[in-house]
């Protein structure tokens, strides 16, 4: 079943040494299928899928729908087909995925989040694109732009990955926004609900693809890469 | 393409702590290939899968085909489509698996190997079947059986995973053997190959399937186990 499954392209892993190619075009990334995250080739911006719509927010903070040859080296994505779970009204970020947490009981399996509403604040990050010879990930997230809004309605979207697969994937929550009007995105570094519609998606299968006809991928000696730390410093 | 995923349920995290439950079945789990390697519910001895027959190494050392409701904790499967890589002659184990790494420059995607020919001497290990409450992966590994070998005709499948991946598979290596007169069998600790007809497979795609309807599974804290170490000490 199609929607029991998480499909990624790429690891978090290859992003912290600079692997930062576009190995997939979003043509066929949304093959498989109308929901997710991701990053453009050289950390070209922040990406959000949302109703099979590709949206960027680049390190300018401008959001616009990106074309289907525009290509990824990292991007996770699902077809849709959520399960409400209630409102939540007036809680922080950390409040928020903790009583998610609490209610699905789901820690040890992938699951997408979903919170549509309004925000009191949101706090944003994009990268500004890179250039070869790529930086690496921690570099890179050090030049990012932080963009923030209060009453901002919009859509939260998530990815829950278990302990086990951090580095493959962000363990615990990896979550961008995009506002209702496109004037706020990105990666989300903290935000506070005032009221929002809450619904989620279980995954049983992770469909893991691996971009093994990139060289540079393929010849690159991870030994050297601390991947949990860099992962700690730019994505959570 | 099939031939280009790696299908696995299960992880070996969750063998470590104990939750040793059977949630696939051998039928269930041949649906996604015809060549590959797992344990029984319980550690139920050492399965390895050939040319679509699941063959059990149980804890005795006696080798039997299990039915299609046998079930399974954790395996892996592929539909066979190897590429011959040529001969080896007199090589430790050790020697093998970096002659095999060096040549196909793979070490950063998931790969299956496969040696049929003679081995100068063989070295396997299998797990007595526990019962609930289940023992975490490192006290029963203790209990296992050792069984030996010289001169040996027969297949070794061995599965190589990337190091970010270790927890839910074992990082590098992890080879089985069944002798061509169904002898001698198990999870290989060491070996001496005489003369061997190498292959191998690449996969783009790990196809991760989790045991998201068994409560334990999804209920257990990882947090307490050192999945690093426990592979360490029990797979490696």
């Amino acid at each position: 079943m199609m929607n029991d499954t998480l499909y990624q392209h790429g690891t978090l892993a290859l992003l912290v040494p600079g692997l930062l190619k576009g190995t997939m075009t979003m043509g066929e990334l949304l093959e498989h299928g109308n929901t997710g995250i991701g990053t453009g080739e050289g950390l070209d911006g922040e990406l959000i899928i949302l109703d099979g719509k590709p949206y960027q927010i680049n390190g300018q903070g401008k959001i616009q729908v990106v074309p289907a040859d525009f290509t990824v080296p990292f991007a996770t994505i699902h077809q849709a087909e959520f399960t409400d779970l209630g409102k939540l009204t007036n809680l922080t970020a950390a409040e928020v995925y903790q009583q998610v947490a609490q209610q699905v009981q789901s820690q040890n399996t992938f699951f997408s989040l979903k919170i549509t509403g309004t925000f009191q604040a949101m706090k944003t990050r994009a990268v500004n694109k890179a250039l070869e010879p790529y930086q690496t990930l921690v570099e890179a997230s050090q030049k990012q732009n932080i963009f923030t809004g209060e009453q901002v309605e919009g859509t939260l979207l998530s990815y829950y990955s278990p302990q086990v697969f951090d580095g493959a994937s962000v363990a615990g929550f990896h979550s961008h926004f995009l506002a209702a009007d496109h004037t706020l995105g990105g990666h989300i570094l903290d935000f506070t609900l005032a009221k929002g519609q809450v619904s989620w998606q279980q995954f049983a299968t992770l469909e893991q693809h691996l971009p093994v006809t990139d060289s540079a991928y393929m010849q690159h000696d991870f030994a050297r890469d601390d991947v949990t730390s860099a992962i700690d410093q730019a994505e959570r």
